[in-house]
């Protein structure tokens, strides 16, 4: 049986984009070999390197190269060309889109645009930017259910961490009760840094350095990146419907020292959690510095280290941590996201 | 469409076995909405409460009533009978087999021959016994590809928590080079209770009051039931092809109340430490105490908690946590296997 062509446009080719491209180069032939077929990304947008469009299949070794070494596409490869990232995803000949740029975390966009533009062409969409799931997961869901193409997002939340996929294909007939997290690792190693007596500023300069803590630290403190991911985990495991904005938010900027040393006498530890639950019929959503036990199960999971609770009616509570992940944690959830794609697509 | 009918053999008749038979009698519905599937269970064995063997379908509403009233089925039921659970396994027409039946820790037996009798038949299998994992699971695979039937044991490990079904259905293209966990509640009860300054002997029978430690608690304090878990999980998860008996094994029997605090001053924890990992090319499974950081996410496993971390190639390390189980997530995981036959069986 000759092998079918599978082709894929990546938008957004920033480090998680540059990851997956390099772990794709490595595992095409064990995906060929598995599904019979041949996978090749025909487009990538960035915003400022240019973008390449090669409907015979893009040389990723030397996109990467060219990358890591001039910071842009070379203006001299036949397929280097300028246009916007919405072009490649209303016009070129793919079969699925990678949704890989840049988190707007107020609008999603222009993401979910990319993402309809996709679906609304019945292609194949996955995302790696959690802003279409945090805004519109509902509509983009729909869409991809009427035109009967899949539509994965598993890097959303904890990179390559199974959560959407543990909840679809290892908890069936499970109905989510509530789930709950850390997700935010710039607030945990705020937290910890502030508890051994650091100053604030002192904290967040460190940060910076040791590549903890965005340029703009006020996503992440004041809440609003836990808030985007609990509200995608939230609309993609128990139906909410919901935007960051119904998220009842607050940040860790006004935790001082004395509250951190208080709850600490208390044996007890302060750690940003996420939390979702079902109240009146309707889920509500949190995001909060709490107290909880030094001794708790959420108290150990420090730094880069991440968590998800899942409570369900049939399974009880079960929890997955994340440990320490770097970007080959991310690229592996864009890659699982494919496989899945890859295995479901002739279903 | 006509829907089809799948009749189920269920070995075994205890605990687990009368809150699958629950589970199952809420769920047929469901389950036909969703696969036009009418799952029956054709047959019931127990060794000292009779046998009930139907080919229309038992009632389970009145045979859990019968066991739970008298401890036995009902003699004047049509449907009684007193076969052995092998001629049920050799001789009764159904389509999954379930073996229930009570762990032989040494042996694996009967469950082996068991769910070899189904296999032979080209009959799918389940397992809630982890004594054919850890003693035969290369054999019953082999034997269950050949003849194109499926086999699945998720309740074998953690109850219906997801491993199994995690690493086959999450972590595709994933190798597994380690795996780690806190598997046996007992010891972990036991070693938190002498930490309290109690005594070895009034644990063990405070312990057995609170149903957290068995009649006979060698198996679990000697280490044998985390040896056979060890043994299932590397057997599945790394290719191990081992037995309990070559886990390097050490129980918790030696660890005086002095150690736990001796440790205690270094900011330490003991815990029972499950282990696999590959040395020189070769898969290595170890069980013993170790003294690990109180501030560590194993150290926050304590009581009935369980878990697992699974340390990959492409995915990083992640954990999971079963909190506190109940005898309804034992349930859970055998009807998890039980969907996931009904969604493979015709693939």
């Amino acid at each position: 049986m000759t092998a079918k062509n599978i082709k894929i446009a990546l938008l957004g080719f920033g480090n998680a984009g540059k990851a997956f491209a390099k772990l794709l180069t490595k595992k095409q032939e064990e995906i060929f070999n598995k599904f019979n077929l041949n996978v090749s990304v025909v487009a990538i947008a960035t915003k400022s390197k240019g973008c390449l469009v090669n409907e015979k299949g893009i040389d990723l070794i030397s996109a990467l190269n060219d990358i890591d070494k001039f910071n842009h596409f070379n203006k001299n490869r036949n397929d280097y060309t300028e246009i916007s990232s919405m072009e490649i995803a209303k016009n070129v000949d793919y079969d699925i889109l990678f949704e890989l740029t840049p988190l707007q975390i107020f609008s999603g966009q222009p993401a979910i645009d990319h993402i309809k533009a996709a679906l609304n062409r019945k292609k194949h969409a996955v995302s790696a930017n959690k802003g279409p799931i945090a805004w519109a997961f509902k509509p983009l869901r729909d869409l991809a259910e009427k035109n009967n193409v899949l539509f994965y997002y598993e890097t959303t939340v904890m990179d390559g961490t199974p959560i959407f996929n543990l909840a679809d294909e290892t908890l069936k007939f499970c109905k989510i009760t509530e789930v709950k997290g850390i997700l935010n690792s710039t607030t945990n190693f705020v937290l910890e840094e502030i508890a051994k007596g650091k100053q604030y500023d002192e904290v967040i300069i460190e940060g910076k350095k040791r590549g903890f803590v965005e340029e703009d630290p006020s996503m992440d403190i004041e809440g609003w990146d836990a808030a985007a991911k609990t509200a995608a985990l939230l609309n993609v495991l128990m139906g909410a419907n919901i935007t960051p904005l119904d998220v009842d938010r607050k940040g860790i900027e006004d935790i001082t020292y004395e509250q951190i040393k208080d709850a600490e006498k208390r044996g007890n530890v302060i750690k940003l959690i996420c939390y979702g639950g079902i109240e009146n019929g309707k889920v509500i959503a949190r995001v909060k510095p709490e107290e909880i036990s030094k001794n708790s199960l959420f108290a150990s999971i420090t730094s880069t280290t991440s968590i998800v609770s899942i409570t369900t009616d049939l399974m009880g509570t079960i929890s997955i941590v994340e440990h320490e992940p770097e970007i080959e944690q991310t690229a592996y959830g864009v890659f699982s996201d494919l496989i899945r794609v890859l295995g479901n697509m002739n279903n």
